[in-house]
């Protein structure tokens, strides 16, 4: 068995530390974030924090460390509010890696990968045409944490799009028949296979 | 394609709503949360929350209801500062899933599933024994998000235990050869093979 100390994590080389810290909590989710400024430049960023936060209201959350380096998500999203989450797929990993190369504000990551953008019911945000599972999200508020100097960005789902054949009669989103990936640390892509789904968990009698 | 607006949203069946929007951010981590009360009741629950906040220093955050029901992992992280993260391996899911059931404060999941105790260096929080991937960590401070009541608990990881063949030379972890799993919507436990590790991504020239 490795074991790492409080002590050894702060010492460690950076990109180690980078790799191990980002892969030790587990798989995350696999998601562009699609925006618009108020000018009309899009933006497309991979995301793997986005997080289920409540089922009613419809809230999900995700993390941005605004004060290092420049963010257009986060700008686009002050300037307008609105936000699509788009599943990534295990066909396009490699286009939406690339999504997190730091282009300026005025180069769109539509213009530098397949991604093609795509308006539905007039939400001024770009979705992914053809991703699988859509949603068109709104800013509710914003969460510093002090300890870290990162944002929780709260937002509401306002609209969900899902293909044909995932969604089943309960509510419950096949991602394995959307193919929708899993992020591994930093950069890997990984695609699950269901075990089980299982019973609503009560106690043993 | 299905779209659900909304007033879709807010008017549909509970247990759909559940469903539908526990699936829709894509897939989650799988971990058990180990405590340990102040009188020494143990305590082992599954969470899908757990997010990577930073990496220097080492933080994660996990979400928590405490208003509606009674959370003796919140309570127990309270009064010891301490828990415990356990990644969820493919042969223990039907058990994992298991700690979601309500027992009372006085039985701990311990005894009703195969899982077992560990201590490591004396931290005072049980790990699981047999666990490939396994955090310490020390509760920071908490966040009320008001939007819908929730709390977002912050944390610092004090120790990381991983068993081998799991540690790669870069630090990164192979969640794939640790047969990790991954949540989808509530209730689906999933296993992730990789696609593909990419490098660091630059701009195209």
């Amino acid at each position: 068995m490795h074991s790492f100390s409080s002590a050894d994590i702060q010492e460690m080389d950076k990109i180690f530390r980078l790799n191990l810290i980002n892969s030790c909590t587990g798989y995350k989710s696999a998601n562009l974030l699609g925006t618009r400024s108020t000018r009309g430049n899009t933006n497309l960023a991979v995301f793997s924090s986005i997080t289920h936060l409540g089922s009613n209201p419809a809230i999900i959350g995700f993390v941005l460390r605004p004060t290092t380096v420049p963010r257009d998500t986060y700008k686009n999203i002050k300037e307008t509010g609105l936000f699509t989450v788009n599943h990534i797929h295990s066909e396009v990993v490699a286009d939406a890696h690339h999504t997190s190369a730091k282009y300026p504000e005025e180069i769109s990551e539509f213009d530098q990968t397949d991604f093609k953008p795509e308006y539905i019911n007039e939400f001024y945000a770009p979705y992914v045409h053809g991703a699988k599972v859509r949603l068109g999200c709104q800013y509710l508020n914003e969460y510093e944490i002090k300890e870290n100097d990162t944002l929780l960005i709260v937002s509401k789902i306002e609209a969900i799009h899902v293909s044909e054949n995932i969604l089943q009669e309960d509510g419950w989103l096949s991602l394995e028949a959307a193919q929708s990936v899993t992020i591994n640390g930093l950069d890997g892509y990984a695609s699950p296979k269901l075990i089980e789904r299982f019973d609503y968990a009560r106690p043993k009698t």
